[in-house]
């Protein structure tokens, strides 16, 4: 977890946000939103709005109101206390990367299908991170379960591995109430889980315009029991979303709105984190272009409509375009994911693991990026300034052409300095050919996996688990 | 040069840097600063300084008062008009990498001896980069040609290979005035130069609290010539600074008033930058640890303390610990250069290829930062935002579920991306072994050595020049 010391840049004046705002009202009362899903529209008709077939037009002031609803901020509970998050504010809580169907060798070069066994590799370094503070998500695709028991599998290791905070199933409502019900388990009872966000999951909205069927049933059941939903837009400029970064904003805007107008009704105070994973296309090869600046722009803009709306913000990452964990992966990664903490996201997804956009996962890359996270946290940590650390007497009793080596004040503050992860300042020894950051990665995951053991679980939660789903 | 959009970040408050600065007076005015010459301290002293022995003890009304004699911003001015930049408010300027002894080659992996050969390439690729707006400086030590030579050979070979903005020797008073005669033959004469800023040289303090002798030499030929000078510090904690970064500053902060006080009252309304190449130690190994980011909040507190004085600031750079171009080399890099544009600075000298903190150049990597540049700079230019690119037309024609590949509005906008210099994005073809970005980097900068045709220079000028040379 990032606190921010440093105050969250504006990328836009007062007037710029209040355009981009009157325009997507204007987009969801005229052209509406195509909502797939029944009982939505209904939700949605019965408090105002205009349904014709499955198009729902929102009339501006059920819009801004329901935004009044969410709130501003929530902890995240984990099972171990020590490990639950705030989720807004001025902090930053991380989660590894997301979704990709393939695990990238270093030594190969290219992409394998991911497994299970990833999945679980990918679980023990988040935990092992000092700077990972959310797991269960889609760390990566573990293409070898069947997909009817993938959610139950990947939140079982994540509740097995680790105990920090967690993610649920966006895939529809039958995996959405398996995910509720473990974590019944897991934090003992529904009553608990009602009362507390235990889990985050990801709506997604299909761009342009539309609500999809099966994220909107998973979001209905999240509602239901108050659990925490990212509602995101993954559009891209020139196919999904219009080229220029400002309308690609507004259509974002407008996405998002609809999908916070209808979490709201059907359950009013649902926390909700206001979420972007859209990017730019580089429309000579068709190809996504995540490492651009262009990116790292629209979610500065995306953070910053999150607090013009008083909303906890979701976005950005260590993401890049690179195929390698070579320098393009590491000012890429750098610039999006500082850009994001800049930007004054409150939880960024993808921060580490990443490469070749979304496609795949890195066990070299994810350390790289735990070391990108860490140099980020120290730098928004901003410095202290009191008496001790201006240390105006050692100062004048050194005096000119003076040194500090031997000061007690250096003495007192020599562990301030960062350890570096995968530095060259650690362990190099000047002889002999030398080894690139990503095969110093290479050693320091070894060794993390190889030391990492899983904080202890409950004999009897273990078992309820599994047999939670061998019905399944 | 990067116009920035975007407000530059605070990284300490409003009380916390009047603290700062009251400690610094107190410094000033109770320990002093031991200036090692005597001209200079008999300004210092006929303006009411204490003086005991070297040692000047500087009244804080006096130091304030000449800050106030400084501009806030100024014109530097190139042979090419249009390759004059302003330094100062919102503009960031680009120069490279500064005084490194040593050129990196890629496939052997460490350094060798740099030459006057390597200072040429190294001035063609800066005139050949869209980023970098100053050449001139120590891009790299001309280790092959005499010291008496080596200022004034790397001033005409900066004229005659570029027409970007030039760096003038700080090696005492002979040297400067050297660079002072050369430009007066580049820009038509004395009197343009004592009207034009037309060079900037680097004035650097002695850590801790004193001015150097050679320095002040040079500095005095500046101010004579209104010519900008830099002042800054180069400090580094637990050294030659306090540990604690806010000391730090407080130190590095004295010794810079010092010498603007000095500036001011030799030639008042000489143009300076307030400036610094400070950074941390890794106490375990006794080496810079240029890449941490406590070097990044060192710069920022840097740059925010200049814009507290109202004066131009210098900071930051692609800086890194690393010993390759590799993934280390490319975070660090972009942290520290990223972290230097957000802090506010108006020049930034060390933009491009420097490996191992500040002991090699790397032309692989001054490609690699000449993309951070770009990267960068094109971040904070922003987003536009007006009713062309809000498109709401486009958004509606387009509507819930469309595509927007085949509107005018993507074809009207579709080149507004950047195009990559080094970037995977570009030429790969999924097939064979990849390269990673330093072999790419390879590649590119030897296209652009081919390829570089330096813009004409008058050959009544550069013979002068010439005949300079030849009496030195």
């Amino acid at each position: 977890m990032i606190k921010r010391q440093l105050k969250a840049v504006d990328i836009f004046s007062e007037d710029e946000i209040r355009q981009i705002h009157q325009a997507t009202l204007t987009i969801l009362e005229k052209n509406g939103i195509e909502v797939f899903h029944e009982q939505g529209r209904a939700i949605l008709e019965k408090h105002g709005a205009r349904v014709e077939g499955v198009k729902v037009f929102f009339p501006p002031e059920l819009v801004e109101e329901q935004l009044q609803k969410a709130p501003a901020a929530f902890t995240l509970h984990a099972r171990n206390p020590e490990n639950s998050v705030e989720i807004g504010g001025s902090g930053t809580v991380l989660a590894p990367g997301y979704g990709s169907p393939f695990v990238m060798d270093l030594e190969e070069g290219r992409r394998r299908n991911s497994t299970f066994e990833d999945y679980v590799a990918f679980t023990r370094l988040s935990g092992a991170s000092e700077n990972i503070d959310v797991v269960g998500g889609v760390l990566v695709e573990p293409n070898d379960i069947p997909d009817h028991l993938r959610h139950a599998k990947m939140f079982h290791a994540a509740v097995k591995h680790t105990d920090k905070c967690l993610m649920g199933s966006a895939l529809g409502a039958k995996k959405a109430r398996d995910c509720v019900e473990m974590a019944a388990i897991v934090f003992g009872g529904i009553d608990y889980v009602r009362e507390h966000p235990v889990m985050v999951s990801l709506i997604n909205t299909n761009s342009p315009l539309q609500l999809d069927q099966r994220m909107l049933e998973a979001m209905m059941v999240y509602a239901e029991f108050k659990q925490p939903v990212v509602i995101a837009s993954l559009s891209m400029t020139g196919t999904t979303a219009p080229q220029t970064l400002a309308a690609a904003l507004v259509q974002q805007n407008a996405e998002i709105l609809a999908g916070i107008t209808l979490a709201q009704l059907a359950s009013p105070g649902t926390p909700v984190i206001y979420g972007s994973a859209s990017s730019v296309i580089d429309l000579k090869t068709g190809g996504l272009a995540i490492g651009s600046p262009e990116t790292a722009k629209m979610f500065a803009g995306t953070a910053q409509l999150a607090r013009f709306y008083n909303l906890p913000s979701r976005g950005g990452g260590a993401l890049t375009d690179s195929l390698l964990p070579d320098a393009q992966s590491g000012y890429e990664s750098m610039l999006n994911f500082m850009g994001a903490v800049q930007s004054g996201f409150n939880f960024i997804l993808h921060a580490a693991g990443l490469l070749e956009n979304y496609m795949s996962m890195s066990y070299e890359k994810f350390i790289i990026d735990d070391e990108i996270c860490g140099l980020v946290k120290n730098f928004f940590q901003g410095i202290p300034v009191d008496e001790e650390h201006i240390a105006l007497e050692t100062i004048m009793h050194v005096g000119s052409g003076g040194n500090y080596l031997a000061e007690d004040h250096t003495f007192r503050h020599m562990r301030d300095l960062r350890e570096p992860l995968v530095s060259s300042r650690k362990g190099y020894t000047g002889a002999g050919k030398l080894p690139d950051t990503a095969h110093r990665a290479r050693e320091v995951y070894r060794e993390v996996l190889a030391a990492y053991e899983a904080p202890p679980l409950d004999p009897k939660v273990e078992a309820e688990l599994v047999k939670y789903m061998e019905k399944l």
